[in-house]
């Protein structure tokens, strides 16, 4: 996992604290402490896996002496069947007190890599690259874009602070695409671009005199689309987004544009069945 | 909306810190300050809506003048075409920045709401209610259960610390269900349920004959569940899960089941199309 | 300790923050860097010990290569005279730096759990329960359940959210008991049970009438509860509350309630005597 | 209250979200939204109060529109029967909810207060002040040393950080009082003092000779108390600590010490009992 | 100020708190209760002003109903003797406890933006800008960024998460420019720009080549500096760094690089002097 | 050092989040996973050292196994030419994460000692100590402080809650010093000094009447503060305040004052060039 675990630590003992409380009471009363249990994680759908190190980091903070052992990297995809993911010893009362979390995490960003990797592979053929959004679940962005990235796909700007993207509103309070483009121009830091947000082929022209380094193509229909692509001619980063549908994609990949951008991919990605087999 | 604002403030402000960072460059660059805007949120697709007071939470984080007005009430049940939820009115440069982590949530929870009612529906005619599991986002538990509620679904457990669920790993360690609920029963809060896993006719007998309060009758196939619901006989509340799919619902509520508990409804709901259309 | 540290260290960590500030000035002018040391914890009074973990987090924290070593565990009597409860060897700084927040924490928790076991001791010959209220400590209420347990009492419910207690202000504004179990039952969790408070016998015949899971006896005098808990005769849980000095237990226990509920157990525990003696 | 709200305000957000958790179900249940309520806090027992702009904050952070008016200042004191403290008018389930947080601060901080009261009068005609020391609950020192204040006592240092105290350990460390002095003086801010404990008569001068600001006089019988005051002769401050019970107070402060520390004061003050009473 | 107040307002709190602690002891006691004052904050030091908001919020905190009137806006120039900058009527204990942290903000954040004008100044005539690095003091980058900003520089990229710098230690990992440029190519947003470190010409050659975005001159003498320039011919974007001292900045800025950045703005810029003076 | 790590550790994690965000991107897919890196920490320049441990502790958040080694300890001096400070070998990416967080802190730290020890060898040959003030960047108080320290500077009072300082707007309220003395000394906890500020020999005279511990010499001339020393004459501590640039240091310190305290030590302190040099 690219993202550092100081980073994605207080979101895992947040969920911990969250599903725990006071008590994993049932474990405590049923079961003897310094009970051992060995348990493999399996997947149990086909799809591709992200979210293995924060599964193993939830055991950890449970029992630091478990013992992780992963059969594949995130990244894999698995098939049919049940395909183990990795394996977990430890004391009996933390991992079942572990477990819940440990799966939500890797259920729902897999859930996501998975999708991603379906929707990418229908742009075979094309440069096109799938991209998400800012319409990530609130507290979880830097896990799910990092569940993109491990599916095949690429980010968008990471919030509104890293990235310029003049939208309608944008332009109508700064007057036209010229006026906003030179007011952001004049003060961003020089490591930034410019995105602006374009209807029709008229506002791509706009966009195009004034520089912007990328265009976002907006809702268009595919053959309005692959016009401005060719308007556009490489002198801009080409991005499709809006009414993206699992049906449009290979059709809108193969204009030409660069990057079709999906907030599906995080906001209604379903989670990968995968569950935890405690041994006999 | 029935949490205190209290308890769900640090999750908007955590969510716009996400999203904002050091600013909302594009706004703060292309919109001159004091600009006043006004907006409709719209549901663009039927379901039902849940979290319009976070959207509303979220705007007045940055703009505590900004005057909210909601057309409907969370529960209510939208229908084709376009429904304005709410109209909002405030500062230009805050609603644009506030936007996306308010549309985040409400689509994300009216999405949850709308895959509980749909799967409520199917079990129209019976006593059977739909209930949720511990299969949630994490650090969005809280939330997540009551969009189930503002659905017409029930909630189960909270977490590990409300009640007793013993499962198969927790009666292999105790010996025996007897065992297991003994232990339990000698300690557990007088207010608290002990709810066991039952995988087959003996074991359903089992739970029985140790007075557990609910029994989960798991993954079994509809005629087993059916033969279940009669031996249990009203002695304990009975709850379906396991591979409760939309397909099964209808079919599985008419076995006379008490409750039905599908992970799905938090872990897979997708969101419901909702966004905020400003004015002219 | 049946607390997963993760969920107590939080507490530990800000204790000691208190105390320590930007520093234990004392011990690191005084005392040369690198200087080691053992002390004996010693409890100076008979009680009943709680809370033993916190204190070996709270000098770990400090020196995380100290070595505790425990002459008990939590739940055990100790008598009169000085008994030894655990060694900690390591960095003397760290030792004297944690010394008080170490033993404010044992010496509250062995407080409470020797209260609740001479509480607990008077209901002797009987099957009453002890359990606490959440007339807690601000923020200390797990830990305080936790010493509860420990001296053979039992937890009522955690907070307002893990039971329904229908209290003489619910019933004013439902306008019957009925009305306000009536309310509770169609939403609560098929996990929750109910309990009605009831001031008269005319109001448990109600709650009774309308399943009340468990039924609050509120402020009553002896004579009075002994004849509710005829009337209830084990279609509910019966808890006596309010008015239960220490005088009274036994007498009210008597009774055949099943549950005694008292605040005292965690308003007004008396510190046990406890201390750090450095060896010389 | 003299402390900034500011500073305890995350105390109240806290214990009011380890209190309602995800919403206090039977309220929300029982009574129709948009109830109002009133209610009086009530005191039931003679002592001190303090805390009441807490009880008022709880209040508020779960109603802001919520009415309080108070009948007395904190410091006030309270005789037998029920004397009012302060009136609320609100949102009934805001009331509810927030009841018992608002409650369980002021009994416990009232009950501090009033037993350094009583311990203060103890002290009359006399010049010694009674003072608490850091035997303090855990993350609640501020408020506690705030009661204390209001009960008319007087607050010892803060923590390990703001005043040097000289005890065995550090002696042994340092080879001499005079050498643990001399260390202590030569680093720490001018604005601080030293106070060194003293367990005999040698004890003291060697402090004296070293011109230490403060002797702890710990664990001596009267007798040798009196005679180290007659020593110390007002050139370094007197304070007397160790088995301080109420039958020696009067006692130890004729002695002519300037201060008696006494954990007690926080570490085992009974609550106060204090309740709040809904109108009809 | 253009960063939201939610995004500092948890600064200015910890601040407080770091200040305050359980009390400004000395307002306390020696100011009456519900006192009045005002005061003036003054310049007393020619340069530019940034942070008022700041100030303002920090006395807000304390004193909700204080009267904040400023004369003038951040990013104003005073100049010699003692300009007003703001003034600030309420409770009396409320503006001295908040006094040093109001000004401890403004001051470092008017020092930078001071020191920043003052090296943008001597790019007069010449089109290069004047930007910041990542040598921010920890936890206020976000507000450093800000007053370089105010005082008429530009932010550099905001963290290493915005923007792909490749310096020397990732060449040699991945072998060549080429390589590092193409792996980073591969991966990052399309959002994101690429800055290639280059020490000498050969290596400018290597970066335009590959195309990058932005390319670092680090450390060169001016005459290689003006040399790259040339190379580069506008194909790429040129920034200067490494020892640019105040004495080169006009003679670096005359090769027609486009930034010049400069570690010394945030991390060496002396306090603005300015103070709050209380009227008679 | 001698603040415990568990009190600085936060501020570190911190600014490491503050940096990283969601990833280094450039290290993340320039370097291989898994490389090698060892580098050195160099001084460039004359100063004082400050801070090692918290460099240590940031790159062991990033890399647990990485292995430090100081070739120096906090305090020491070093000369022209470049000093090794400390080598760290460890994971490349995680090294190149943590540099810039790892400098920030050393080279502000670094220039605050450096500073310090410049202002405190002008005092040479006299009693007076160089102490600081409350000028500290928000949050970094503690931190500033151990780095006056080690620079051979002393600390002034940590906040408002550990010291009395009776400055002119309190007079004014309290009417005059003699009043605000005693308001202070009838409460105050006797652990604590009470410190007077006087302007004039008049002032002086006063607090020196009513038993100040310390009297705050506030922007005097030399002359009048030799004379208010001499007026003094031991029976107080004497501070000298205000306009105490570097070139007055000396003739300050020669009048026989105490303590000096210069809000520059922690406002204007310029940070100490030092770097990280990864070997080839």
């Amino acid at each position: 996992m690219d993202i550092p675990a100081l980073q994605y630590e207080p979101l895992v003992r947040a969920a911990l604290a969250e599903d725990i409380g006071p008590g994993d009471i049932t474990s405590i009363l049923c079961i003897p402490a310094g009970t051992r249990a060995a348990a493999v994680m399996l997947a149990k759908q086909p799809g591709v896996i992200a979210g293995l190190a924060i599964a193993e980091m939830a055991f950890h903070l449970l029992d630091p002496g478990a013992v992780w052992s992963a059969s594949l990297r995130d990244g894999a995809r698995v098939g049919e069947g049940r395909t183990p993911l990795a394996t977990i010893t430890g004391d009996a009362r933390a991992l079942l007190t572990a477990e819940r979390v440990a799966l939500n995490f890797v259920q729902r960003l897999s859930g996501i890599a998975t999708l991603t990797a379906r929707y990418a592979a229908l742009t075979a053929g094309t440069h096109a690259r799938i991209a998400d959004t800012r319409k990530t679940t609130p507290g979880l962005r830097m896990l799910e874009k990092y569940a993109v990235r491990t599916g095949g796909g690429f980010n968008h700007r990471l919030g509104l602070y890293d990235a310029v993207l003049i939208k309608d509103n944008h332009v109508k309070a700064a007057g036209s695409i010229s006026n906003a483009v030179a007011a952001a121009r004049a003060h961003i830091p020089h490591t930034m671009k410019i995105e602006v947000e374009a209807a029709t082929l008229g506002m791509v022209q706009e966009a195009l005199q004034v520089k912007a380094d990328i265009i976002l193509l907006d809702n268009m229909d595919t053959e309005t689309m692959r016009r401005a692509v060719q308007v556009i001619a490489g002198r801009a980063t080409s991005e499709a987004s809006g009414n993206l549908t699992e049906a449009r994609i290979a059709e809108v990949a193969a204009t030409g544009v660069d990057i079709l951008s999906i907030g599906a991919l995080t906001h209604s990605a379903p989670a990968l069945d995968i569950s935890l087999d405690f041994g006999d």
